[in-house]
């Protein structure tokens, strides 16, 4: 692993150089992803957006809408754990790009990899995978997808963003529920063929997949019509008539609300059964339930390892499939690669689909849900190789780095710091989350957003999910004195107010 | 230019040694494209897929299905226009992975792309586009995109694959439409916002958008809806009861049959008209229409100009938005950017969706199209810079070495090739199409299917549409001489039959 230190040592070095005091890592091997980051945050304009930002914003308001942008990167010179704004402001990041940075910015490694000819002519040469896959293929996907994929479930389908997982997950999981009724080797009614084709029952059947009020699964129809998270995501869009439960809403602390979370869980898990039953009898029969490990948009509302292994029990009982939507959970940030590995469910889930920090999306399943026929789940390109092989690079940092530990050391240190912050300061409370993967209430909307803003005005970047809270979305490098920094500019932001 | 050819030169060598009687090319800087190919396709196993590949598959089994798999590539070995297998096979590509591959394979200027530091690290740190997009992206959307954007089309959405286009396209279309009806600045009400929570009217209208027999716009569960080419896409996947029409079926060859395709025209737009109204009655009004210029998964399907001017005109009639979907005629095969340019429209489509070759997928637009608040139309790539750096490559090749000229040169050499073909083969007929992206039918599915088989074993790479049809789908950089390889090799296999 030196080598690619040393190869990056002299971009690093000025910055190794003024925080010789601040950085305390001692092993370079660990270090280098950490080692050329500056000693902490450094704000330079009196707000962000900077005026270069705001230059570089109305130039982009030409060609498109603006909303929603932040600040302009330059991510040439971001690293590690810091993002570099075009305005010289450098933040720590623990909102990483929606949670979808696993290894911070430039990480040495991962420049790398397309210096390697073979990889960089993987990137340039995309395949139709499904038609003309690559020599490469079977075996990248054994070593870097199928290695890190939650237990009893060994059959991967690539695919490129969550909702374009979901959806397939989805179409995956009609057609198995759809075989169960016909038979696996029973061949389509022409009635069926003809019907599909004008998008007409039986061919076209009213089936659905049961979510919950507050879950975000993606944006496109199907996925849509899944997610509840915000009106402004939904509305003007038509949807699917599909059923909706609630999600547990707990009280916190969790130690000393325990007997009202556990009749949480059990009201809503009888909503979920009492639903299935309702859209049977609407001749819209339940063939899948879609569910967060930890509700992420929605506001990082988290559920009992109880209410999942209920909610396996119900889908079973019922012939429903059970699809762990784990696109923002999955990657690490939890402490584990998969979120719901947390659970202790008597069986795997029937699918796991993935995105953000795995570079590309895809679910992982069992045989029972590759469909009988080819042709039937498919598109053009069917993922990106290009995005495996940085993928790989990823995932043996991960292993090479134990990774996942340094997110479970990190994460006690930031998720107690926060614990302390809420007893200090009633403003915020409800402290969440597992590994570095947490999240905190603030009263009311205007508090948490102003405190977001203050949060980035001090350098740290963090993001609002739900109506009232942050997020923590640290990259998997986050060490114990990051987590110090975001705690010290918490405290003074909260001081503040 | 000539310097990326010298950079390649020793790799390409033998080959050029091997072919000097075979390659006509007598310009340098013209030729570096194709420079490295072999004289002609090279096939060593007596079938394809040869036993490697059939390793391979069986290897790859283990993981997911295998059914569409044709063969397994070596695309470090692929040179421009021809793919080699795993098997040693050489084959001329004129399918070029569903159409989705422009300048061939390895093409030196994209060999080299990444060797530039600043376009690497745009790769490995990819943002969210949406909210920290890096200081250049403004700068690569006028430059690349708006660059090649249809006449009158300004504003672009960026996306990652032709079905989430398409998605996001009906998302903003139905955006537009609501508002048309509710008036730009006026609030939501409070049953809007809380009814599409749940999925229901009013917040989560019925609305629909209207797609023709035949057609294919992608496979997620919305742009399904609007899918009718073959009915193993669309079997056992719940779909929207949205309308379909006609698209017209010619008679061919086109100059014979001027009257009674005129008839047909006429007949399917009536068509279109009718369905408005009765879904206007049925209270799913259509807000817009999809197209593609040519129908491609469902039989490279060709409708004339007169059709799609009367279509436009239909839509402004009724207030429904114009989608044309250049996901595989987009990017230069028809010999213009766009396929709709040939239609000479009397103003620009609303909506022009694209994928493929691009790199990426997206729409361009007008300033109507973009929603009045943010958060509407997003996701948390929002597209893919690495894919932009590349396009950008492909757009400066295309338009500094003429593509589109080439395209048609080569094209009309294929076009009057396969022509005069059918006239001395009755078992082909109906050869139509522009540029290179060609197409003729087959008698039956089973000849078709035999003769993509033979062709195949006869070097020459192409693929199935439709029930009796094959299309071509050759990359821009396909010369007079390639076509002059595939008639050949066709020839032989026809009179073989």
């Amino acid at each position: 692993m030196r080598h690619f230190f040393l190869k990056t040592l002299p971009k690093a070095h000025k910055y190794v150089k003024s925080q010789q005091s601040g950085v305390l890592e001692n092993n370079w091997a660990k270090a280098y992803s950490t080692s050329s980051e500056p000693k902490e945050p450094i704000v330079r304009t009196k707000t962000i957006p900077g005026p270069k930002s705001i230059e570089l914003k109305n130039q982009l308001e030409a060609v498109q809408s603006t909303g929603t942008v932040q600040f302009f990167a330059d991510y040439e010179k971001s690293t590690g754990n810091y993002i570099c704004d075009v305005d010289g402001n450098i933040l720590l990041d623990v909102y990483t790009q929606i949670s979808s940075v696993p290894l911070g910015y430039n990480h040495p490694r991962l420049v790398n990899v397309f210096k390697d000819e073979r990889n960089l002519k993987s990137l340039i040469n995309r395949p139709a995978l499904g038609v003309f896959p690559g020599k490469e293929w079977p075996e990248k996907l054994n070593s870097v997808l199928k290695n890190v994929a939650p237990k009893g479930l060994n059959k991967i389908t690539t695919m490129m963003c969550g909702s374009c997982s979901n959806e397939n997950a989805f179409k995956s999981i009609f057609i198995w529920y759809q075989n169960k009724i016909r038979g696996q080797n029973v061949s389509f009614t022409e009635q069926e063929i003809n019907s599909c084709m004008i998008n007409l029952p039986p061919g076209a059947p009213k089936l659905s997949i049961l979510s919950f009020k507050g879950a975000f699964h993606g944006r496109t129809l199907g996925a849509l019509s899944t997610t509840h998270s915000k009106y402004i995501h939904k509305i003007d869009v038509p949807s699917f008539d599909w059923p909706i439960a609630t999600f547990p809403q707990y009280k916190y602390p969790l130690e000393e609300n325990v007997a009202e979370n556990k009749k949480e869980d059990a009201k809503c898990l009888a909503e979920v059964q009492e639903l299935i039953e309702q859209y049977s009898k609407k001749n819209i029969p339940v063939a899948g339930v879609i569910v967060e490990p930890i509700q992420s948009e929605g506001g990082d509302n988290e559920a009992s390892p109880e209410f999942f292994q209920g909610l396996q029990k119900i889908c079973k009982k019922n012939g429903a499939a059970l699809l762990i939507d784990e696109v923002q959970t999955g990657g690490g940030g939890t402490g584990k690669m998969w979120c719901h590995e947390h659970f202790n469910l008597e069986s795997p889930p029937d699918v796991v689909t993935f995105s953000k920090k795995m570079q590309l999306g895809g679910y992982f399943h069992n045989e029972d849900f590759i469909p009988n026929q080819s042709y039937r789940i498919f598109n053009t390109w069917m993922g990106d190789p290009g995005k495996v092989i940085l993928l790989e690079e990823i995932i043996k940092v991960i292993q090479e780095e134990k990774l996942l530990e340094n997110v479970q050391t990190a994460g006690a240190v930031l998720k107690n710091g926060l614990l302390s912050l809420e007893k200090e300061f009633p403003i915020v409370s409800a402290t969440r989350g597992r590994g570095t993967f947490l999240a905190l209430n603030c009263t009311n909307t205007k508090v948490r957003d102003s405190i977001v803003a203050q949060l980035k005005q001090n350098g740290v970047q963090t993001g609002g999910c739900g109506d009232i809270s942050i997020r923590f979305r640290p990259a998997l490098i986050f060490k114990e004195y990051h987590a110090n920094i975001v705690l010290d500019r918490f405290r003074k932001v909260l001081k503040s107010l």
